[in-house]
């Protein structure tokens, strides 16, 4: 049998970062390539406990099918808090829960975007959002990332060029792979911007709650008074990405095709876990867990960069961060990036090349982008102390 | 803001049992409209204990990120258990572990199906799977059931009429929601016809194990030696639905594509309760259990015609069957068939008018659908004793 695929995906290649996992699953390898949360991040025992009390007290409810929205008393306390703690959400929004972050953005490209349709998005960004755009047949158009956000001046101009763009995808805060984290004027004036030309905001927040440094910055979708800025939140990466458990504040017209989109696509989210995100957030601090959350991951990324310090000038330099899981490094010029990128691997250091993250993957780029969030802090000394001698051995 | 959708959503409809279940959340209302698994039916106790073993014993691995294509031992074990119970999965094939049976559907149609491509159904079919091929625009063609399964003539001129048919979706154990079995005869033929004109099968076997009368019936995956039958299989009958676990076993180059879209769909599936599905096969008796469920869904489907039996003659008659969660009714020609269902809600009892199961729900239906599981024993008897009543009190 000759299988013909829709024209769609016959071009979509798996995730380059999925591709690197295959190097990564040698033991011998130190994976800088991944994007897992901490393991000593998660909190299992509440979970465990949690989980046991759901499944005595409601097990037909955490077993049975459930509404497509996802879980009300998770919906309104997720709205009570976004609304309470960052002025997310108004009276014009409805929340909808979704099985990770990954299925919003697979939700909004489904109902908002036509083939051929733009999506503008900061260059570099999350590889596997940019994939999602891609199954729709939406062109992507990059704009580049700034020390402080997109370029304001080229996301003018990309939305001045492209009359058919739906929406501005962003990740405002320690953005993946960059680490950047956009300035509150630039913020207010994407919102400006989006208003000016119609165009809807797609905000991806998974990383905001882990801010270890630098004052706190205030969600676009807080500016939000004409609905058109789409929020997706996560609990991936604050209580378990195993568990598929994501949110979506946007204005109810769209929450309406979201829901309607979701009936076919997984019909509910696990339901199970979805009692076990509400019992975390409502009878446990989650405040606290946060704070416990940004100790573990500003002890790690703070030695990480003393790493990059140490072993890596002047091959390798790199953009200080506040948060988030990762850190994006440039590499001196006389370096060829996808070059060294491959001798890391077999020197037993995996790392994702940068043009992995492009809207034109062909592109040249000369960066890469490593995680501290997973490797041990042995890993991470003797990773980093690799890369670095490897780098400046290349240097011309 | 206006809001401009895309042109596959924007006649996109909730569906229809979505909808109805709106009057079945009125206490007062017996709702004879759900697909849910009776209560009864969850082995509850057992997921509480191996739920509480994973997380003692592997918090991490069913806290953290997995793979798209599922976690490798219940991969694994369900291939041997499919090749062994039903000499289903061949060496050309491999297994995705799905969000549910529906994703399935989701991930197949964007993979296969290209906007305007036609995808041949039964008609009736689930109204789940019919509204994500509308979805991705493929256009259905509906091909009549018969008491022993889709008309073999009907299917070959539809595929002599369509040769632009990705692929044929059929329910063949105890069809939702006719409650046919497909022939022996019939499935050989349809896998010929599928083989003849080039197009794939997706066999979606959801209640394939609550057979409780009759003889087995071997799944037309069975005949595949040609790499043409996508077989569906699902826990949410016979485990639980909430959980959101199903496998998808296929053609290996199709199997990839599938991988590729779920990444962008939504990464992987709940990975706790894919250990969850794995230890309850694996370590409990899988068949016993399936036994157990037999008779609990025997019982309540011998109750469910003895009541039509009892009550609803000569304006209501309906198919016998063998398995599954749904009884067909036909109403008595002289009775409007939409008013007869708005009668009854009015009259507290729900049920789904059989239009809504039709490629084209303009198409004029005499038929409604009850489902046994779900209610007790006296919602049963009362519902049914209205329905009874209120249709014979329309015969003209």
């Amino acid at each position: 049998m000759k299988y013909k695929f829709s024209d769609r995906v016959s071009n979509l290649k798996p995730s380059a970062i999925r591709e690197i996992f295959k190097y990564a699953a040698d033991p011998e390898v130190i994976s800088l390539s991944a994007g897992n949360p901490s393991p000593e991040a998660f909190p299992a025992e509440a979970i465990a406990k949690i989980s046991a009390d759901v499944l005595k007290n409601n097990p037909i409810s955490v077993l049975q099918y459930s509404v497509s929205e996802g879980y009300t008393p998770l919906r309104n306390h997720l709205m009570d808090y976004m609304k309470k703690e960052h002025n997310t959400g108004r009276d014009f929004d409805d929340i909808i829960i979704t099985t990770g972050a990954q299925q919003i953005m697979d939700l909004c490209s489904k109902s908002i975007v036509n083939e051929g349709d733009v999506v503008i998005c900061e260059a570099p960004s999350f590889i596997g959002s940019l994939n999602t755009f891609r199954s729709y047949n939406a062109k992507l158009v990059g704009v580049k990332v700034e020390t402080d956000g997109m370029s304001m001046e080229d996301l003018e101009n990309a939305l001045k060029a492209n009359p058919n763009a739906k929406f501005i995808y962003t990740i405002p805060n320690f953005q993946n792979p960059s680490g950047v984290t956009m300035s509150i004027e630039k913020r207010r004036k994407m919102y400006e911007l989006a208003k000016k030309y119609g165009v809807l905001i797609i905000e991806d927040n998974p990383y905001g709650d882990l801010r270890y440094s630098g004052e706190y910055v205030p969600n676009i979708k807080s500016f939000d008074e004409d609905g058109i800025v789409i929020y997706a939140g996560s609990f991936s990466k604050v209580i378990s990405p195993g568990m598929r458990v994501a949110y979506c504040i946007c204005p109810k017209p769209i929450f309406q095709k979201l829901v309607v989109c979701k009936q076919g696509n997984d019909v509910h989210t696990n339901i199970w876990s979805q009692y076990v995100c509400d019992e975390f957030i409502t009878k446990y601090d989650f405040n606290e867990h946060l704070e416990t959350l940004r100790k573990i991951y500003a002890k790690k990324a703070e030695y990480c960069m003393s790493l990059l310090d140490k072993y890596c000038a002047p091959a390798i330099t790199y953009n200080k961060i506040d948060g988030g899981l990762f850190i994006w490094c440039d590499l001196h010029e006389s370096i060829d990036m996808p070059d060294f990128c491959k001798n890391a691997v077999q020197n037993k250091v995996c790392v994702v090349p940068g043009n992995a993250f492009l809207t034109d993957e062909t592109e040249k780029c000369q960066s890469f982008r490593i995680n501290f969030s997973t490797p041990t802090d042995e890993q991470l000394e003797k990773g980093i102390k690799i890369l670095g001698k490897l780098a400046n051995s290349l240097i011309k």
